[in-house]
């Protein structure tokens, strides 16, 4: 193992994520692992999932107990990391899986995050253009949201060869509850959850819109508008993204198809499925991978994307290995599946 | 009892739920229940849910077996009923969940169905304007898809007011896999389905895309365009639609809310909920009622709105039983619960 | 309407079902409906499945607020209708859906509880002999707990005919998670519950062992050991439970069969389906009903029973309804429905 | 890579999972996939997970076909192994997941299976005592039923040990519906099985009651009964046994706790969890991990045993590749996960 690293936020859904992958993955030693109210445990009492790392000790999250590694994933609540980073050695790899620098608009930051924007970090979607060269060279990076992930993904090709317009998308998705955390509210006991769906965040007001338009919008070029609307699944994992744009004149799904596949084709974790065939959750859980395809409604004037991801693998901690691989100079797949269990 | 009623189709999820309103109906009699491969069987070993009608023998679904009832349930596959319901007299009230007779336009019946066009009878949604007088005379009744029923009933204030461009209607909606029957296919498999979601019919391909269209130009006065988007989602019943719509120049979320409210406000199974909270199909299963919530993204320059419905009970039985109602002269709700059982 | 009902503990589950048969029932006005840190609140926010009591107020759940009433249900956490209990009228008829009178022996209560006993109330199953005449005359009873009322329903008939031996049996029963109410635990989350089991208070440590042994005991007339396993299943309603006893030297499947249906027949509720069909959750959910069948394995020696209910409605709310009609004077179906929804 | 390989049946969910375990296996290359019906089609679109082999065409299952591999997995129906494992040199290492080859008495087979016995081949249970030994040395491997595994691992160390008595067992466990394959079953539907528990082959009738029997019988040396009622459960995956035994006389709960903590400190894969921790079946999924966990009820005289495990991954596929390793000599770990995703 060549790369030593810390885990905060180690009893949450990230930052297990995190560890699941890092206790698979070659290159990588798992040093500190540290938590906030549930400090002291153990962790096969929080994730008993997680089988040959149960005995360690969750230390206290503080940037003494996560210095001294090659690198320090921070799974923490929004707001937490701005602070914590500041004390870590800037040599120190860091990698924020929470939202705090995600964002290069500080009025957005503060509109919807209520609070002080920390300043924006380079954004850990190694697929968008321009991106992959910036990661290698970082220090810290942001992983991008569960949403943005799987929606940017989706629509990325579209924009960049200017087959769509910019100024009416629409994309409403759904995700497992784990996207939530694991904060104990009554509407995500399960008793609650299974068995029916309902949405929130409706009308624009969720923090991922933002940060998808902010996407769509260096890939565009020009400002991208965007009406977001996240539904709650009774599933424990997973994004189904539905989005949809109106083509630009003349536009047809075979101009599309052949966009897609080209752009993706160099990609080792996302695919255009072969015609006939679509996305759906349970193809990429636990996996890095997003699948994707796409259907030119030309009565209405639109491209539907679907695009389908883990929102704990590829939509946080496989993400966040991925960025790391890269920072690391390692190769980006590094220890990152691409089979999943199912059914 | 006043009234007696034969329900064919009795096997399936349709008919049965028919069944489950009928039984707790106070004005009418359940005869004849029948079935096509079923026939023979107690009902018990297909339904035990419905435990009074355990022991009631399912006959053959034939005109002869159906006749002397004063109403006639057809719960059958797509393509059945025209030729059954032709030889039932014109003065038994037939009430038919398939989709033979919703479609005014003999084309896109033949394009969405592949089939010859049956005709068209009554549309069993009384909520749309005029629709509760027709059906009060009517002897034959199409009962509206579960899809248009909730997406009609979520956009139809808007466009009934003008309040709502008609041109770039946007529509995604998750449906419990009830709404496929109990159809003998591998995706419809517990283990498929349960914690995934996935789409189909992407790209204007479902069915429900022109019965949607035709409705909601019916209470626009002029052509609408609707690109919908169906996904398949872990949960028995239910559905849980998001409609968009540009909102016309200068409407405002309070004249929508207003509408809306205005709208409804007769109306003794649809409520636009009040504001800050939002539908979930939890909160209507086993019901005739529907809830509405309704944003409008002023950056987005839409109105999205939420609406909740059980795919099964006023998406398919409940509807039809509320349009029995109208067509027999009884009051509208009778023996339609607006309760179900939660969590 | 004849009588009017208080109903506390109306934010949670059992509270809510009480109100959902409640406002069915054609002889009950519902009065007060009362909770504690939800007090102030609209029922709608809370339950916005019980939608025509949606804009009733909770009120503080006190012993004022509660007077007044013909009848008053407790859905409080155990402990807390003891005293409340004592400020309400002797002509009152408060049921009570907690533990808090269920047990005689104030030993086991002390052990399972870890409080004061707080006396014995007439246990309110009216299928075990001689209950319902003693449930006919009195003004306080015990609402039995939801696995009790399963598996005594599953055991009593051959206890009662003294065809199995007392001292070995063995119960594994699945819940769904309503059974643990509302309380905010991270295994209760819909992320931890969903596409898992686990079990529970193995080893004979939970709180309806004792009473479990109490009835069986009741009702075989001699002292009867219960080996008692819960475990949660991945849905919000239902209980399925597997009792098994050695049968007594001689007893034959036939034999046990006569004694169930003969014990059985006259009972509303309960039924032991036809041969060859078994019981399942979703035949009962939302009803007062349970199903049963069994098997006699003769190389164990021993009689399977399977019996299934709704935790809330046959195990709760219904089960206490059914008691309210008794000491009513009512018919002890009214209100109470035998159709659920399903699937 | 050193060994090729060959599955058939590898379009159902047996047949899946080994290829997903071999395709992260750093000795095997896989070679033929062969599948029945759907022969022909590519595995992409029956196993979409499976994506870096979505490529590969599935051919017919033939002998010739399968032979040239060092290694052939049979994931057929009961009965096809017999006569296609004799077209397969002696020197190939076969691995059938199907029962065909389980049981010693022709007397059981033809009693649960209806059909000819076909013999007995070492059966792939490494833990049990000596088997390790025997599977290393052959070419023909059994391997066990999902409950048999999960039941077997949880009993084996208290009949080893001498601490339970061998006539009164009683076993209630639940299972994930990919227990039952991908057959086109109305009861197996999303819709039936969502939200419910039910029992079947109830009293003795599951075919693994004989194969759980033999099992304990070899390791207890003497005769064991078993009454053995099986529960399908709303979840893909997954086995939560709960096992009951009489305690032989004076003995405790520590010296069972020390029985088992002894018995499985060599193993790999299977743990008894610290004291107060209970096996769930998330904490397996996707692994070939069991966990355990036991308590002795004094009051009852019995010890109950929970066991946890992945019916597709240890309960089949994981435990197939687990004896191939043995039987090739590789490392008994080797391409074996020991941690899933969850939640």
């Amino acid at each position: 193992m060549s790369f030593t690293a810390a885990v905060s936020g180690a009893s949450g859904y990230a930052g297990g994520e995190v560890l699941r992958l890092l206790a698979d993955h070659p290159e990588i030693e798992i040093g500190a692992v540290t938590a906030h109210s549930n400090a002291g445990q153990r962790l096969g009492e929080l994730q008993p999932h997680l089988h040959p790392l149960a005995d360690r000790l969750l230390t206290e999250t503080t940037a003494a107990n996560l210095a001294g590694h090659d690198v320090v994933f921070l799974a923490l609540p929004h707001g937490a990391s701005g602070e914590l980073a500041a004390q870590l050695g800037d040599d120190v790899l860091v990698i924020d899986a929470a939202a705090d620098h995600r964002l290069e608009s500080a009025a957005d930051w503060e509109r919807f995050y209520a609070s002080t924007h920390q300043g924006t970090w380079p954004y850990g979607l190694p697929e968008l253009p321009g991106q992959r060269e910036e990661l290698a060279a970082s220090r810290r990076i942001a992983v991008p949201g569960c949403y943005p992930t799987t929606i940017l993904l989706g629509l990325a090709p579209a924009f960049a060869a200017g087959l769509v317009e910019p100024d009416d998308v629409v994309v409403v998705a759904a995700t497992g509850t784990s996207g939530a955390g694991k904060s104990l509210k009554p509407h995500l006991l399960g008793s609650e959850v299974m068995g029916g769906m309902s949405p929130y965040g409706v009308g624009g007001g969720h923090r991922h819109t933002p940060e998808i338009e902010q996407g769509l919008s260096w890939v565009a070029g020009q400002p991208v508008q965007v009406s977001f609307t996240p539904t709650l699944a009774p599933m424990p994992r997973g994004i189904l993204a539905t989005s949809t744009a109106r083509t630009a004149p003349g536009v047809s799904e075979a101009q599309l198809r052949e966009a897609y596949a080209a752009h993706y084709a160099p990609e080792p974790f996302v695919h255009l499925l072969p015609e006939g065939q679509w996305p759906a959750t349970k193809q990429v859980l636990g996996t890095n991978h997003v699948t994707l395809q796409l259907a030119v409604d030309t009565r209405a004037g639109r491209v539907i994307v679907i695009s389908a991801s883990d929102n704990l693998t590829k939509g946080t901690a496989g993400g966040a290995v991925q960025s790391m691989n890269l920072a690391l100079g390692l190769p980006e797949t590094t220890g990152l599946t691409m089979i999943g269990a199912a059914p």
